[in-house]
């Protein structure tokens, strides 16, 4: 595909400026601890992005600590500048004197950023003050933060809604930032604006300013990608943003699809061709770190950005890779996937097991395909549990774990009178032809099954040590008829090097779990090379 | 602000074409049953968009299905017209004796849409054919479908890739397909167009033809909304998309957004005015038949679309409604709402308990806040959990149940020698005074103590007959260290009329689903007015 150069007006390298641990921790679900905004400020240093808007100091002490544990030799940043934000000077104050300002200066930050309304019907509808005040207050709070020694950048609130309401008051505002020796930053506050607006806004304020000019927008509309790239070719050469595109309401611009548009597609230098591939690692580690389950469809860095499921598609890809794919997904840190499921056809699911290194003739594959359709309509998804597909897989063609065979299980939990929970598990197995039984205590009937069957299994097999759960989802599938519905559990385990997800389904919670659990720990021994123990009882293993 | 009504390339009608059945169903993640796909036509029917695409007859035996149970009366559209799906003839063959084509013809609907390779490079690479003869499958197939009295659309895959390639053979495929009688609709098939190229082509395109010109849009640069909205101001009449932007890798355009945006900020007529609010609803009504659950961040219809937690902006909206809402949330059918969390000042505590009919003092208030903030740090999330939410509110005002009180529970799960697993659950609670000891069995712990609960509390709660629990779902929070991390519990219930969220944190889950079913049986209870009988043993409630 042709690159889209820009046109003239676009800049040869734009500054990122990131704010997820600011205006991107507004985002409903989402809750940073100190110790998180640490080390998401790390991920981002990683990444290359110039800025990191770590919060606002005034306002939670959550971030004045974040700030003072910054400053304190906690947060080592190669190349990132950290920021602290607040809003401007109150109506009638004094900078000097006013209190945000205290903290600002108190943040120990070489850059600031401001915020300040720039619509007059903001000013005096929602601020309740006069235009020259509100010009006043933002003149007065950068000069006091300039002679102090910072560099500020002034995010102006309702940029876009002004400007359409008042294009010249829009003008005095950029005028006297620049004046003043800031940065301005053009805020889309409601998110309302699409790219042909963008153009006109941006393009009229880069006319009439001559440093650098930053844009803020909000996915409101679904625009903020493109309106952030509109922007860039308009002349705009500092962009904010939040990693994931999280933020209030529907999210902030989305810095993953920004850099990549930018480096990618136009050509202009962010944070630096070698680190493009940080993209989709650094993507999922901050949302691990939020604790936010990551987007599968999410642009460039989710799971399912480059993955192909439909036949038609499959057989082309096989021939062509770049057919389907608007960019090399390596090129942003991921990769393409072939995706089995209920469409798949035979030869999707040999692709599959040729990956999986498991011999697998015609009719097993043909075999597979018709399980696949039954089990997923039984309510199992092997799309996201690659451990349990590998086993089914190799089901398929005879093979059956032989590490050990379950006889019975039973799982107590007791809710006492003292208000104290107590789960045990007790568990009988044969391993190696040896019958074991054993119990144990756990915070849960997953911990507790899992305690026990490492029990029994662990003096047959040490290196299930190794084997860590990481993860316990579990979701109701049709949920018409209550806890009556049947029951999906996914387990996330890894052995430190490799992860895999197993899946269990049924009504029964506990019995999904014990299946999901199972599955993990087979799969975790098979890819440890853990001695199969009873081959001989079970048929000649393939 | 300000109407921008579009430019003067911009038609004053554009039809809505909807393809969630068919592109919407190769998303990750999405299966439908037949069944499935009957109720979601039925919704999009309700929506008012133009044609409903129904899936491709002739590579699935599932979408042949639903075309037949259309037929036979299980369908009935009020005004949307029913699509087939399918490619054009083979390269080499003859559209009279093609199997598509006689699946196409078998399908029975007015309207048939053909998928044809619009790019040289993928026609000569990928297809394996030349572009004479792909030019002659499109005339052949079109016209042969035409001569059997369907209309007909093309959908011209790759085109924008194919135009930046070869402006010429794309000139020439539009000119066929017109000539044909046929629509023709560009898609971006990739799904890595930009605005600003995808004005250049769709200019281009509008340029060189004289009827309806239709586009359809992927996701993966983040832009496909975007997108569509540029081209119909370049003059396309015709947008493709699926709701809530279901499809493949990153999805398709959603077309609740598209619709939005194209009624309410260019003021061209889409779905009418009167449906617009119906855009909410169907967007969350489709996503529960889909079984995907909603991205609250979603633009226009998600659950966080219009939702503010900042105290900065809960004050201000409070003051001018409109002031941070791109649109009104009521007319997509959506709603402003306040969220509290440890973000939460005060006031927005008081206006919750306000909305919500709590009489509470300030000090009351600040005990909330602070109450909030130990709870969310321990892993509650209130935002998605109104039901606990108002339990915890109205406790702050020193309110507790009185519905029962309980001694202890015990729930034993067991795997038996035979493969089978029971579970049972056995209850002690005082209610009226009285000691109830009850035991059931369930499909898994929450039915079984949920049936004992039942069981135990029914003879003097008889309105529990109409509380019914719809969801459970299950989050670990801390996965470092897999099952002994916390467990979030949260339980959707209902009365028929209104529905209520409950959550549960423990690091045993059963300890959790506990206190969310708990709380779950409560705040029924209380909202369907039940006697609290034991009010006079734990000082007055307020």
């Amino acid at each position: 595909m042709p690159d889209e150069a820009g046109d003239a007006l676009a800049p040869r390298q734009v500054e990122i400026f990131d704010t997820t641990l600011r205006d991107g921790s507004q985002a409903e679900g989402l809750s940073f601890t100190v110790a998180d905004k640490l080390r998401v400020a790390e991920q981002l240093d990683r990444l290359g992005v110039h800025y990191i808007e770590g919060g606002w100091p005034g306002a939670h002490p959550k971030d004045r600590e974040f700030f003072e544990r910054a400053a304190a030799g906690e947060l080592r940043l190669a190349g990132a500048k950290l920021v602290a934000f607040g809003a401007t000077r109150k109506a009638g104050g004094r900078a000097e004197t006013d209190p945000v300002m205290a903290d600002l200066m108190g943040a120990g930050t070489g850059v600031v950023c401001l915020v300040a309304k720039s619509s007059p019907w903001h000013i005096t509808e929602t601020l309740r003050t006069t235009t020259v005040e509100a010009l006043d207050m933002v003149a007065d709070s950068v000069s006091y933060l300039r002679n102090n020694g910072k560099v500020v950048l002034v995010d102006a609130e309702h940029f876009f809604d002004g400007y359409l309401e008042d294009p010249r008051f829009s003008a005095d505002f950029l005028a006297l930032v620049e004046q003043c020796g800031a940065t301005p930053v053009l805020c889309d506050t409601n998110g309302g604006m699409l790219p042909h607006q963008v153009e006109r806004v941006v393009g009229e304020a880069r006319r009439i300013t001559s440093g650098r000019l930053g844009v803020h927008f909000h996915n409101d509309a679904g625009c903020a990608v493109a309106n952030s790239v509109a922007a860039v070719r308009l002349g705009a050469d500092h962009v904010q943003g939040c990693i994931n595109g999280y933020g209030e309401r529907t999210g902030n611009a989305d810095l993953t699809a920004v850099i990549a548009h930018l480096s990618l597609k136009l050509g202009i230098e962010t944070i630096g061709p070698q680190r493009l591939a940080l993209l989709t690692p650094v993507a999922r580690h901050i949302a691990e770190i939020a604790n936010v389950a990551p987007d599968p469809h999410q642009p460039f860095v989710g799971f399912s950005a480059f993955a192909h499921k439909a036949g038609i598609h499959t057989s082309a890809i096989a021939r062509a890779p770049s057919a389907y794919s608007h960019v090399s997904p390596e090129a942003v840190g991921n990769t393409t996937r072939f995706v089995l499921s209920e469409m798949s056809g035979r030869s999707t699911v040999a692709l599959k097991a040729e990956q999986l290194g498991i011999d697998m003739s015609a009719d097993e594959a043909a075999h597979v395909v018709e399980r696949l359709k039954e089990l997923e309509h039984a309510g199992y998804h092997f799309e996201v549990a690659d451990g349990s597909l590998e086993l089914m897989m190799r089901a398929a063609t005879g093979w059956e774990q032989s590490f050990f065979r379950l006889e019975s299980n039973r799982v107590v939990t007791d809710l006492r009178p003292d208000g104290s929970f107590l789960t045990e598990a007790r568990i009988k197995v044969s391993v190696g032809g040896e019958r074991m039984m054993e119990v144990a205590e756990g915070n849960g009937p997953v911990h507790a099954l899992d305690a026990a069957l490492r029990k029994a299994l662990g003096p047959h097999h040490p290196e299930l040590a190794r084997i860590h759960l990481t993860d316990y989802k579990v979701r109701v599938l049709d949920s018409s008829t209550g806890t009556a519905s049947v029951t999906r559990v996914l387990i996330d385990s890894t052995d430190g090097e490799r992860s895999w997800t197993t899946i269990g389904v049924s009504e029964n919670v506990i019995e999904a779990s014990w299946e999901a659990l199972s599955d993990s720990i087979v799969f975790g021994l098979l890819h440890t090379g853990a001695t199969e123990h009873e081959a001989g009882d079970r048929g000649p293993a393939r």
